[in-house]
């Protein structure tokens, strides 16, 4: 009998019987690991466990502890949802199917409908059914012109076997149902047992919005139920602070690809939300010195040449609309160039310096569509920028000052999770930075004192500044953990030189400034959605888009009462609704915890004859009643405080030491 | 003797002997006429009055009365400056001259300098010597090669030769100065008596910014000295309330061509007036029951196709960005689309009606660079826009609440002065309209019944809708004198067809809402440019970019007192400067004048010992001595009732018809 060679992961070689399979294999090693085992790695390529081997190689058993064995799972996972289809709809037609870290799909299209939620449970039904009836799956060879007779009414998956080179195809069969295009698959459905059908959601063919829309049924599976039912609750968590979800459930904002992919329209309950976090910053700022503008969004193209932005960041702009006359108009994916053009309006003396110019900026960014997502990534933004134009030797007490702003404004929004990291220059390769060592070496000192003074902890990395300066960024995580950069102190040394920036100094000569870019709360667009995840929704008081609703026990007899409470604290600036629908009160109770209302007042014969309200917190299961203005006292101090229906107390972990 | 005939504007026919002169002419027909005779004007061209008139035609005499009279004027007294700019600079080249019905003005170049405004007396003296000495001013018929020789120095009289077809060229000279392109000339100089030289500024050849710049002297005759009197107090008041002149001199705004025309730069002082309205705008309107939202500038240009600006509009709009894969992104040159998607992204019910949209949305038009001036005419605008979705039937009550809301906002502004006008289509042609006749008629009876409810006048222009619908324009009248559409309120019976809106009815039907467009201050830009002409740059206090400076009598001794006060009154939102220049106290205090900042505070001693300060409001002369806690209230009375340093009460025309 021919034998062949075959070497395991640790480089011992082993001979076997051509036609050996990987379970006989894995049973000559152990029998313990052929349990496990549900599947063989042959030089790079998946094989079934029972499928013969008859060539030399590296063969790898893989077990259900390998991140590989989970994939044949939910590759046959995938394989049983189609067969459980087949069953449920003969006419279906299948697209393509994958299995990956995070679960598996598959793509069908009905020609009597579509695949509804509700018909979830249904199909797993169907599904558990084949499983437990574990008959084998039959693993074949096929010629492809016969397979694309077999498929000749689904034009789908004659498509994708056209698009094959092979004469020959290699499917896998139970019942009716043949699939081909699954790397391995289970040998039994037996360890089956811990799956689940999570959503359905409308996919293109083959991505491309141009194709017909097919239906994909999303899914997972784990060997283990306690693995199964930890993912079902990280999914659960993800969705509960998706911030695209709480966008739709709350009617804060909506993108629509067919008008413009990454172009958000704010709805009024998220425009309210943005514009008491403008107001609010801008009032800040302009209370520590900073000097707020408007400027243009267009420029001339010129304008980003000379700042280098159209050499070195140009696939991120939009492209320039050509005016006539060699004209070029572009918008503006920074606003830099904008303030330096503010600063440069007016020769500048140092008596005047730091000159801190700021604005609402919006900026255009050609993100590729693949990396937009909701208001986190987006193509038109509003960037809360700053520029403070500053001599050399200020560099420390500005730095200081932007660290001071930056953590009160953490603080009223109650963001204490966070890192901060410098970057300097790589010591090793001074050169591939611009060019000044004196100015590298006293700003980069003068970052880490003022951290060191304000006692703050930071990492350090080398090697990781720009060309054009040191930064310190802060770090944050959002609520599914994964690292965002919340804001950033940038020095920049060079486009002071690329547009001459000068200022009168002391001795009467003309001097360079350093330029500072900050970000505090950075855009609109990516801090609001930051904050819808670490909310989970619930906006503290002062943002919420309804701070109060009130709902009367009965229509006739305290409609009255409520919207003459609601004229009396709307006088007050507060945001109040009153729910008149013809509904019951439990559900309008129900439906203002849903849509997170800070405080909702039921209002019926005893608070109209007392003149108090009875005041439901958010998220309590409690009522109190209180008198009026008890209740607007408090709900006034909340607003004031920035904190959450009194509730949640504001501590910083850097207080102390801020202290100025 | 040869014979010509001539005919009057009277039409009778007179003959003269060939080679008599218009003056001749005068005097034949009367010495009176002959005195005030400037020209004649034969066969529509001018000729001078000693001009041999050689053949027949149609002959008017110009007076000094005619408009042409002044004219000839203007264009003598470009001459005499040109001949008095050659006796000071020998060397100077010479640009175009032109003389019309605001003044005249002449180009030169020196090449040893520019001509600097403060030479304007110096070359007046020696115009006005060369006027005095009354020499003749010789016209000759010269060959333009001869011509082409005496300016082989000038290359721009060399250009213009050049482009004249003729072989022959008429001169005027006086002294060593040569001069063509006049289209007559006084026969004396001694009627040039009432001149003003009144500016220089910078003038591309030719008016090609492509080519070099030379200075444009602008000047201005009359033969009445009371008509020169008038027209430079007309030129003060115009400059004086020139929005581009103040807003240089109060640094509110700038627009560099360089890096955008018409796309403005607003200074912090202009972006805290700026700023003011629209969060004053906002709450106007949120409080009034319109949801205020932010959508995005860019969109797919299909939107614009399907609202019909693409095929209507398309001369206004910048031009569509290319993204590939057919994609085309434009900027919106209206917001009514975005709104439209607003309105477009839920299912609305009757019970919903009118939903009220509003935002300060950004637009860009493509304004011809001829038509742009400052903020009144610009690119790039952000709009106060709102859009209402109503039922048919509520049409009249929505108007009304518009108009009310429109004419509070006048008061607040001190807005008095403005007229209504109602367009309604015409009744001879209404299938020129959208079809609708019962629309039509029922609409345009609710405008009208709506205005004769409030008691309001109105003017009603026939066959002035636009295709879509009727509307109601505010006019008022700018500084200038100019009428200008403040705010309008347009019905729109066809854009939900375009876009196939609906609401539930109660019926349960589906049903076709009415748009309401409607701009309350219009754009940002022409407001505030109107503002500063009807204040001439004196901002009521809530606007005033700084309410309050504060000036210590001496650095060493009052700065600390000052300093507390800026604490006390910034704590209360109060915009106050300190000025602790190394200046003098009288110098400070005109220059807080002409700032035009409403409050000066001056503190000395006394002050500092009585806890007062002395205050001096904008535009008086005496200051008075207050209690801080008076002049806090009353500068606070000031801000929240919109009047100015308490002297102005704002008083409605219509407020006792408003009252609700």
């Amino acid at each position: 009998m021919a034998k062949i060679s075959l070497t395991f992961p640790d480089q011992s070689q082993h001979e076997f019987d051509a036609g050996v399979t990987t379970l006989a294999v894995a049973k000559s090693i152990a029998s313990s690991l052929a349990k496990k085992a549900v599947a063989g790695n042959l030089n790079g390529t998946l094989v079934d466990l029972d499928q013969p081997l008859n060539q030399d190689g590296d063969l790898q058993i893989i077990t259900n502890a390998d991140p590989e064995g989970v994939l044949v799972l939910r590759d046959t996972a995938a394989f049983v949802l189609g067969a459980a289809l087949k069953q449920l709809h003969p006419d279906l037609h299948f697209g393509e199917h994958k299995a990956d870290d995070d679960g598996f799909y598959l793509d069908t299209d009905r020609a009597d409908g579509q695949v509804a939620v509700s018909e979830l449970p249904d199909i797993k039904k169907a599904m558990q059914k084949i499983i437990s009836a574990n008959q084998p799956v039959e693993r074949k060879v096929v010629d492809k012109t016969d397979l694309l007779k077999e498929f000749a009414d689904d034009p789908y998956q004659t498509l994708l076997l056209n698009a094959m080179d092979a004469v020959q195809v290699h499917v896998y069969q139970l019942g009716d149902y043949t699939s081909f295009g699954s790397r391995a698959l289970l040998k039994s459905l037996a360890p089956l047992k811990h799956l689940e059908l999570l959503s359905v959601a409308g996919a293109y063919w083959q991505g491309k919005s141009s194709n017909p829309m097919l239906q994909r049924i999303y899914g997972t599976a784990f060997f283990k139920a306690d693995e199964l039912a930890a993912d079902l609750k990280r999914r659960a968590e993800i969705k509960e602070r998706d911030h695209r979800t709480i966008g739709r459930d709350l009617d804060i904002f909506f993108v629509d690809p067919e008008v413009g992919a990454g172009l958000p329209y704010w709805m009024p309950n998220g425009a309210t939300i943005r514009r008491v976090i403008e107001r609010y910053i801008i009032d800040k700022e302009v209370a520590d010195g900073y000097e707020h503008v408007y400027t243009p969004v267009l420029a001339n193209l010129n304008l980003y040449k000379t700042s280098g932005h159209w050499a070195h960041y140009r696939e991120d702009m939009f492209p320039p609309m050509d005016m006539g006359d060699g004209e070029f108009l572009e918008l503006r994916p920074m606003n830099c160039p904008s303030h330096i053009q503010i600063y440069n309006h007016h020769n500048r003396s140092y008596r005047e310096l730091p000159v801190r110019i700021a604005e609402l900026g919006m900026m255009h960014r050609y993100e590729k569509s693949g990396a937009l997502s909701g208001l986190q990534r987006v193509r038109e933004m509003t960037l809360n920028d700053g520029h403070t134009f500053l001599a050399p030797e200020q560099i420390q007490s500005e730095f200081k000052r932007v660290l001071r702003l930056m953590m009160d404004v953490y603080d009223d929004f109650n963001i204490t999770d966070y890192t901060f990291r410098l970057s300097y220059r790589d010591p090793a390769n001074t050169e591939k930075y611009f060019d000044d060592d004196e100015m590298w070496n006293k700003s980069q000192a003068m970052l880490k004192g003022a951290m060191d003074d304000l006692g703050l902890d930071y990492y350090e990395a080398e090697g990781e500044a720009a060309f054009y300066g040191p930064k310190l960024d802060v770090q944050t995580k959002t609520a599914l953990g994964n690292d965002e950069t919340m804001s950033t102190i940038q020095l920049d040394f060079m486009m002071p030189e690329k547009f001459q920036l000068t200022y009168v100094g002391a001795d009467g000569k003309d001097h360079r400034p350093v330029m500072m870019h900050r970000g505090i709360v950075g855009t609109m667009e990516r801090f609001i959605a930051y904050l819808m995840e670490i909310y989970k929704g619930a906006f503290p008081t002062w943002l919420a888009p309804v701070q109060v609703e009130i709902i009367p026990v009965n229509l006739d007899l305290h409609t009255e009462y409520a919207q003459q409470l609601q004229k009396q604290l709307a006088s007050q600036g507060i945001r109040v609704k009153v729910d008149l629908r013809n509904e019951k009160m439990g559900y309008k109770i129900r439906e203002a915890q849903t849509q997170k209302v800070p405080y909702t007042l039921v209002v019926g014969d005893e608070e109209l004859r007392d003149q108090t309200v009875s005041v439901r917190r958010y998220g309590e299961k409690d009522a109190n009643d209180e008198a009026i203005k008890l209740f607007t006292d408090m709900i006034l101090d909340d607003i004031h405080n920035y904190s959450r229906t009194g509730s949640e107390k504001v501590n910083s972990n850097v207080e102390t030491k801020l202290d100025k």
